[in-house]
């Protein structure tokens, strides 16, 4: 497998954990330089004509795309361990909460969204800051609102197996770090978060553990 | 199943369409107002705490929220006919489609997107349908990058049967009329939206053709 990923992409976060918790290790990981805009240029593009990361290219071929398309694709193609419950209802638990991350956060803050508020709406680093923090703190409410009603949550968000979910929460939980946004509204979410981290899957997987990281972020 | 849904909401016409295409007549539709702010009321929120449309009861619950994962649901409990491929590289590339439009640009229009833009950051109205029709613009050339570019494009997203990515591609476009964005760069896009447009499992499903739908919108 060939990984195209970028230490600081939460959506390569993602992907980087489900590869770990299923023993995959990529033959290659090419590194997409998003602060760069490597992602635009043409070499990636004829990868990803959407120019985002992560891509994924399993053997010969076609690309993969999508972080919670590829988790699904490593899930069915390396069922050990299931990153989806048995059944039906649970797996469509499973999925929504992670979309709340996945489809209605992260792509709220990635680069090409600060760089258009920046250059096309002449919005400043405070008003993007204080949009990134909304959106991050809208998803760890829907998050909450979902894990501490629902009997389901356990250990992690879906029982006490770690899932598609829990990758995501921890990716939700690692972009209120880098906004430094408070996270003491959602103490069920962070509870399941502090769980994923104590994990060598998750652990390793941090951004801030990936080649070409600095020390710390101040933002 | 009681579905709740509004007229304009493009996720429930994901939603709605799936439904179509399996046959499957909710036994309640729940009209849940967008621009009255009904979602935010307790009452919807007790069904859905993250306060988005679409939801799904099926029978005794809990409840389904994210277009995406209901669809999934959908097809795990009503395979006929299928919204995915057989195959785990095909069920991938569709997803990841489907993504471009759930989780990379619909999202980013959304009714409290745009009013945090005009009541927190004080954009005006010609700001923020910029910023609509950008990123409505970025999902159809994300679309038509992968779609014209990939042998496994046919008649539909994916080959000559309807998908999870046509249902996507559909969605993408109808946001696209509603905002007069120019598609004309598209035609692989505009070529499988017309060929969705035709069934009358998308037809009936059309935002404009629901209950409390006006006979047409100026943007």
């Amino acid at each position: 497998m060939k990984f195209y990923s970028f230490w600081r992409s939460l959506a390569s976060f993602r992907v980087r954990i489900a590869l770990n918790l299923k023993g995959i290790v990529p033959d290659e990981v090419v590194n997409v330089d998003l602060m760069k805009g490597e992602q635009l240029k043409d070499e990636y593009r004829q990868v990803n004509p959407q120019m985002l990361l992560p891509a994924l290219i399993d053997g010969d071929g076609p690309i993969l795309f999508q972080s919670i398309a590829i988790m699904e694709y490593l899930d069915e193609t390396h069922p050990h361990p299931r990153l989806l419950p048995a059944d039906a209802r649970g797996r469509a638990r499973v999925r929504a909460l992670a979309l709340i991350n996945a489809a209605d956060s992260h792509p709220l803050m990635v680069p090409r969204v600060r760089s258009f508020m920046e250059h096309e709406l002449n919005l400043d680093e405070a008003a993007r800051e204080k949009w990134i923090r909304h959106w991050i703190g809208e998803g760890l409410a829907a998050m909450e609102g979902h894990l501490a009603r629902d009997r389901e949550t356990g250990t992690f968000a879906h029982g006490d197996a770690v899932t598609m979910a829990d990758i995501c929460v921890a990716a939700q939980v690692t972009g209120a770090g880098f906004f430094k946004v408070d996270v003491a509204p959602y103490p069920t979410v962070m509870r399941i978060a502090t769980s994923c981290s104590e994990l060598p899957a998750f652990a390793k997987a941090h951004p801030l553990k990936q080649p070409g990281a600095p020390a710390s972020l101040s933002h």
